[in-house]
């Protein structure tokens, strides 16, 4: 198996990071974009002003709308919104050439209703492809500054990570191998979730203690759930998972913790959507999370708080008072 | 088992913060200052304006520099420097009334050569007493400000800790018990060091995903120490592990987290220590921290490096840059 073409599927700010950051050697890179305008403009300008500016794209990226242009890759990369991929997937499958692309997903979500992770749909849609994923602490405003960052691929087979990480690293740019993909695919989901939190006590100034409680009380959460959902509890405590958590929820450059800031500082969730330009996916997986929860029987005090202030109108200084409110009791993880 | 009076031995900021968090209800608080001529100050102005300015401590505090006048309490809380433990314990030997008088160590450290916790070193001095720990994200400086925190307290004795959480906690200071002593003292010291290497890399502008991989590495690295030294590893992912590992390495708060810091920048180790007036535990720590990883021959990557940076003046971008060499392979944890 070896890497040559890699087709990206998502034109967004991560998207436009890894085209830039595999780019090299005279690899050939496409980018699909959903909006034909808009793919015509970065094709044009080299540029993606709107989400992610002061990058050059080098002239072997070509930036399509056409999925028919990206099915001939030795490699597909999922970088879609969650609520999207699916949709993606069967308009690919239709025009799929290539029976050993690899699919990687770089798509941080759980999918409404199912509960699935990204490569179960990929895998429900193209059974015959081998599926990675791909997930860490990758704020892509720093990535394409080239300042140093590590992230996961995981894949069952233990080859093909193995043949990816040699792909797709770089120094500055560290890949770790790992077979726990539910693990992977989770820690880079349900993180989002507790990045709006975090935000949220941001919001409210609660202060760095109080931060700091939420956020270990969230990786605990973070495990219980993602345990009963499929996950290794180890795996959770590496860059996807805890890694990915600590930078979403401490970083300014992350879009969830934005929204928790601003629903903490007391703005509207309809004003603050309207406000963005893509969506954050901690807004839909928060209630997919939610549902995991409920039908898996486990006590997710803080997605429940979470989901009460984005989908039941609860004000977030009572969602908050509620969770402090929890008796003082053992410390269970 | 009843909690009445309280002595705190050291007035650092921490020490005052306690006494002026558990002076209520009329109870009989005295705080012991090394220093004679700082104790009577403080008793006389009823502040701590050198280590925490802005509060005033009710007059059920005694500030005094006689270890006799705190001998008869039922609860003696060490609030020392590290270094200062085992000397101060011995002279509280010397006069301590109570049998049955509970010692609780809220320092973080580990003694140098020995590499004995602290209730290690409490339990070998006076080993006819109760011991328990208390360590978590409690910034002091937070604190008094009122905003919520939660710590834990720990001791082998379930009773005893249910007692001292129903006594010392709060609304706002929210106590979780535990009776992984060990895992929780050591996650309170050793994440000191870690906090040293996160600011090196702040202080080298590395940004937000090399700093959140490095913390997840550093807590893989402190529950790998940890474990050998005697701790459970699930208890280090909790408030006193994790949760006090990220808020050392993210409040500009953080002592240990500045000094890192300015290492980055480039200011050498006995100039920064000249401007402080108090040590920052790290630094002792780091190199106990180091003697327990050779000896236990764990593999200790990060401890190492900011001990090369300490102690063998290694250049920290020098250090950080062999960190970040290390090969790209599946991730351990």
């Amino acid at each position: 198996m070896s890497i040559g073409a890699i087709s990206i599927l998502g034109a967004g700010a991560w998207g436009t990071a890894l085209a830039w950051l595999w780019a090299k050697d005279e690899r050939q890179i496409r980018v699909w974009a959903h909006d034909a305008v808009r793919a015509a403009r970065m094709q044009e300008t080299r540029e993606n002003a709107e989400y992610l500016g002061g990058i050059t794209l080098p002239e072997s990226v070509l930036v399509t709308s056409s999925l028919r242009d990206c099915a001939e890759a030795d490699l597909i990369v999922f970088v879609t919104p969650s609520v999207a991929l699916r949709d993606i997937a069967v308009r690919l499958r239709r025009v799929i050439h290539h029976p050993r692309a690899v699919l990687l997903s770089c798509t941080k979500g759980i999918e409404h209703v199912t509960g699935m992770r990204m490569s179960q749909v990929l895998h429900e849609i193209l059974p015959d492809h081998k599926i990675a994923v791909l997930s860490g602490p990758n704020l892509a405003a720093e990535i394409v500054q080239s300042l140093p960052s590590a992230t996961v691929i995981a894949c069952d087979d233990f080859n093909c990570a193995a043949t990816l990480q040699r792909a797709l690293g770089s120094p500055r740019f560290r890949i770790y191998t790992s077979q726990e993909v539910a693990s992977i695919e989770l820690g880079g989901a349900l993180k989002n979730v507790f990045a709006l939190a975090a935000g949220i006590s941001d919001g409210l100034c609660l202060g760095d203690n109080s931060k700091a409680a939420l956020v270990t009380r969230s990786l605990a959460e973070l495990v219980r759930l993602g345990v009963a959902m499929g996950g290794n509890a180890t795996a959770f405590y590496g860059l996807s998972g805890a890694g990915d958590l600590i930078v979403t929820c401490y970083s300014d450059h992350s879009r969830n913790h934005t929204v928790g800031k601003r629903l903490g500082r007391g703005e509207q969730l309809t004003q603050i959507k309207a406000s963005m330009k893509t969506v954050a996916e901690g807004i839909p997986t928060t209630r997919s999370a939610w549902e995991c929860g409920r039908r898996l029987d486990i006590d997710t005090p803080i997605i429940h708080a979470v989901y009460a202030v984005l989908y039941e109108n609860r004000e977030p200084t009572v969602a908050l008072e509620e969770l402090l409110r929890r008796d003082q009791k053992p410390e269970s993880l």
